[in-house]
């Protein structure tokens, strides 16, 4: 039954698998004995579960953790319940069917990210970009692109990461005076600070902004990452200061945070890249939760406006 | 020597070829015989050039019209002169040798519009472009798509639309969700109308605005055309209304012409398309005429901002 | 008794008149009879309604009819109640009683537009004027000119046209350089397509606005309208152009939906009385029903300012 | 010859009237006698004048005054010249034929203001409104409106404020909730401070701002002279305050001078009388400028669009 | 025990001391027999007050009040209650200890305003700077210096103009081309006129605006006072136009008030002063309730930005 | 006569002492000797300068060097001209005398600045701050503080530091919760990378931006600094985020170059008090220029506003 999700769930069925804790307590019953009462969860909802038989229990689940359970499904006052006849702690779960995930595997995307840089024809950057990546370290593994909005999910800043990659490339090969180096180191090392901006739970959901991330910013602290990176490696001269306006501009004007605009092609592209892939995987979600034919309510990330789902190239009328 | 340019003529040479007349007069010179005073072009500059012997021409040059010469290259006034000495009308006279143009021919470009239109798996959509492709007529052949910035130069409304078809099919690639027929069909029609905001000549230089350019603007005529070309066509439904959607709202913003923001995901697509597409072309011809190292002047249409030509890949110091 | 409002019905009394029927619904009361339970109102207010024998009736008053009755006025749980005893269809109910209305009626209205297009010297403006209306249809005589602020009533879109003709009137009596077809042409077509925008009942009551009114909007709307209106008459030439202008820049300026400001006086002119036949309805409405010496709420509408009803003439203190 | 204008004259004619000083020198010929070199004006141009005889001369023209001449129109070096015989100063010249002016004397102007202030039902709002007008003195009688732009002539702040009072009086009419002595007394006084703002000579030429306009400005200096009329007039309470408002306010936003959006309906209208008086002014203006079917140039102060001057009632083509 | 504030009373302590009435009512309990049911406060908190023997007493306390009471406090449902034992109307009480107030006593801050005053050496001057305060009459002692923001305290606009004194005698120290003269005056009269704008009690709570500051401002009051300061006073010239302007710009442009910019050094020293008293007063008060190393909510007033309350010196870690 | 300037000098005077050599030319005069062709220059103006006989002289002045000259001063065809007896190059000149200049010595200015680091309590800043200032090496001693606008001049940066750091000793004195070595440590680096942004001579005369500072400026480039000086000093923790922060939102806001606005209270006096003596700088040199009573022209980088300077407190009329 490992295949069922959360939402999918009935009376009389069973569970085999693993789900996400999100909350734990131990409490007393009616009866005076102690049993644990929890809301477990997967990528598509969550469910109250509970562990009657807590004697001999020599360790406690604790909200954040990955539980393995067998268990059946009760109905309780009109609400299903999940009764746990075994837990244990699960051993190398799946995040992406835990929490909303990017569809690739971290370690897939990390895996196109160092072809690509192996790719480049300079050096210089090459090292350059490898020891920024390095200065992220593992939180590249898990963290999203952002708190709201865009690839706000598990592993989304690889998947935003990614996903421009890809387009960069097609850029490249559309515009073939713009540098192709140049351009992909700007796309993988962009949006590297926001592991320094924001807080993120191992599953990629974002508590609050960091002291660094709303006194300084990303763009800025990338910045400083450069002149550190380059400095561990070795690495001097224009190279330097190109990746850093990259850095620097990739939001395109000041109101949005960038004080200097993109002054050189590759940096205008980045911006550009980094727009569209934001607004296309916002505007995917909006569709996707819009019936065909409807408008949705007012988006105000989007300058306030309403977002048509067309039936094409379906009929005009359901 | 039909190879050699304006650009490269020295005193001594001959040249034979086909040139455009910017300018052509009548005049007396000193000793009382008349002759013909011209200014004549390629696409790399222009030159002065006389025709002494006018006895028994019957036919006069005009500004605009295509010649076909022999003549020498003399040097007068530290300035160099041709003198000519075989005048003919040209007889199918390449384009793209005579003014600034695109790089591709008008048929080609037009070939993989109509390929592209022949792939729509929608019928109707089908009918609806070909019929807009139609009401602009031939002037698309050789129209511009602006008067000054980006693709200023004959048939640069081919080559912006084609240079954004390629980059579309790459962005429905990378973004599945999005409705390919609906996004190419934006494309192709978005800027047919500049044919009607703009007066240009056959090579493509615009003099001046039209009144429905100023009054009413490309992109409300655009709607315009659809519902024609709707009625023409008896397509009705909301496919009319997503065509005339993208035609208001390509520019983006109430500041720069479009009253709606884009509403459907392809219509945001194509407002970024179109966007990037006019960028990258600005900022090549930018690029092309700073040296690498050194900064332009302040762009007006760039917000201001000097742009910088990497050395890179090259070494930093020259 | 048919001269009472619905704000001054009172026990005991009886109301004979026709009423407008916001919900209806049948119903079984406590001892197993049926009966049918009404919200009804007229433009001063609403009141519900028992129909208790409903025993050989062979129709059902729905939302939206308007009914007349033959009834009594009771109390019931402290609020008064009507008790109908006869009902049926109204026949001619005049409108203006039952919603808020225009304080003409449609027809006389109507009667100056038609007067008003009867005057212009030009036969081709008469014919695209005449033409105009007729696409907008039995619409004109109810819509509202808005959801909400201004003449948001039953034939409000008519009061807001002939308040403007007058205003017109006496604008090109002012500044006699204008040209009176033009402007007056301009007044009565300039919100026709605000019945393609919004979606009203025949009440003059708007649920919501329509796609095409979202997506392309009354201005640009009212373009496309002019082309099909010229085509239909066979008028052309420079007068269809200018209508087309008149459309499209009546707003103003891009920023409330103009994407062309007003570039002739008539156009401009017309901007101007469109602007203070709304903005004077608006503040009466508020004037109404602020306490003279009183200071209203901050009006998000009017740049979020707060009005003043002055005493004056009055002596200052109450 | 009385009724030729300066921009008729030609060789060989004679002129008889009144002309203003321009310019005025004593110059000394080649023959060594002084001769007196003039630059002459009325409102249709302006010529160059001599007068050879001056010995016995008792009074010298200045620059800013009028004079009445007999001369004879000659033709020198290809440009027209005049020679005077007679000179001396005039007598009660009509400054509307020398410069330019409003179409109505000062005193048919002022005449109507009279009336208007008579007809006011408010006592109080009478003597205020006069001890306002008594403040702005003579000045009145020649002050322009504005150094540029709308009313820039002799007497054009009367042309403008009786423009606007027939307004004003329209626009009672046709909305009835409107104070009419409130409104036409807001008129009256709105612009009168415009003679403490600019420095005119008494042909209506405005040189510069002043200290206290530029430092203080117009409306709010009305706001202190209205404080000093109600001091010296013993009127007190709200009527003060609204006068003071509509004086602060009628420039409409702080962007344009008001500190305080109008704030009741009186304020609002005289506002937007007060734009579409300048507006219509500026673009009569313009439009008389620029032939029948052509644009205009960017008008700065017309947020940069440019003007169409339509052919209609004409046929479209000349 | 006079020096427990509110805020420290615990059960079973007495209390004799003054209390502002913040509510008074008469009430009938249970057993049939009349009581007064109060809040009091002090500036650190209320508390719930009962006095239950009423009989004889002949007077009763109402809000706004302040009274002296002797009483003890008890426990009530968890909440503690003040038990009045003897009550009477307070003599002299100190408002700084009763309402957030200035740190100096009103009599202090007008001793510095009055030797700044004397100290002057321009007489005209130093007269009108006297008669403006006497305008603003009794009112400074008490009025604060907003509705909320910075300075909302009994005797708030002292001490934000003190403030501003020794702030400006500095600045006039750090760049002596300044006149002391000119920018002392300018601060201590540049808010006067908010004791028009605002309705103040004498605890210097504002209830609300008055019409005067809705409709004209403190800003342009203000030039109305200066010019009847002047004319009670008799000085003339330039000094009353400086002082106009100094008022009217002080809020540094429009968007904030200021229709001028400040148009010499003072008026913009004036402006600068303003502001950073006021932002000071602002974030102190920000701080005070910020934990260290913590950030605040997002602050309206502060362009919407959250503020940080740094633990420098302190060690990082708590 | 050393203590003649260039601007007070006079046909028949002789002039000892340095200058500095903006061009210097060898020509050949019209009998065929060389001679060598000067403009010379001091801090008050610059005149032509030339020495006739070459013959020996074994080195060639250039231009940017200082000279010391004994020559006489003669007119040419209307204009001074010096005629130079005796050149050496200049022995220790004193640069204030030659260019604008701070009014007091670098080295007195840097003492200021080391006494007031020495003063700080907090070891950790004291370290910082130092390091900060050795990477600015040299250039702190003669750079300006701007190409034009404020402080354009030899050791301008120094000259406003200081002005800000006595001003920031008052801030802190008048509003002592703020920390006095956060802020002046803030005001001591926030201009440091202005060395880093511009190309400046040794004598504060900016040419054009540098790379750096086109692409990062000034701002930015500090936060990378503060990075580097904390790295070296071995300090870390909230005061190098501190003191990034105050690098970084010194202007303000985002329009003006700083993404983050000031969100501590030494950060936002530190924009202030930057911003006061840039102006106050402006303010007296243009005051300085400007008759008293008289206005200046519009000046562009003060928001178009025109400067008054005041008579105040000389009569009014002159």
């Amino acid at each position: 039954m490992e295949n069922v999700t959360v939402s999918k769930l009935k009376p009389d069925m069973t569970f085999t698998g693993d789900l996400l804790v999100r909350t734990a307590d131990r409490r007393t019953g009616k009866t005076g004995r102690d049993y644990l009462d929890f809301t477990l969860c997967d990528a598509t909802g969550e469910i109250n579960a509970k562990l009657w038989n807590v004697d001999g229990m020599n360790w406690m689940p604790v909200a954040g953790q990955v539980i393995s359970v067998e268990s059946g499904i009760e109905s309780f006052n009109g609400r299903i319940q999940m009764r746990i006849n075994r837990i244990r702690p699960a051993t190398n779960p799946d995040m992406r069917l835990l929490v909303p995930s990017a569809p690739e595997s971290p370690e897939a995307m990390r895996a196109l990210i160092d072809e690509t840089v192996a790719s480049f024809e300079s050096e210089d950057l090459r090292r350059l970009v490898l020891e920024l990546i390095a200065m992220a370290g593992d939180r590249l593994n898990y963290f999203p692109a952002a708190q709201r909005m865009h690839h706000a999910e598990y592993a989304g800043l690889l998947h935003h990461t990614t996903g421009m990659l890809k387009m960069a490339e097609d850029v490249c090969r559309r515009y073939p005076f713009l540098n192709r180096d140049l351009l992909l180191a700007g796309v993988i090392v962009h949006d590297l600070c926001k592991t320094e901006e924001m807080q993120s739970d191992a599953f990629g959901s974002v508590s609050d902004y960091t002291a660094d991330g709303i006194l300084i910013g990303h763009l800025v602290r990338g910045v400083a990452w450069v002149e550190e990176a380059a400095r561990k490696t070795g690495v001097t001269g224009e190279i330097v200061l190109l990746m850093q306006h990259m850095m620097l501009s990739h939001h395109g004007e000041p109101a949005f945070g960038s004080p200097k605009l993109p002054m050189f092609p590759e940096a205008e592209a980045l911006h550009w890249i980094d727009s569209l892939d934001a607004r296309m995987n916002e505007m995917q979600t909006i569709q996707e939760r819009t019936p065909a034919g409807a408008f949705s309510e007012r988006i105000a990330y989007l300058d306030d406006r309403r977002m048509y789902h067309p039936r094409f190239p379906a009929p005009d009328q359901p």
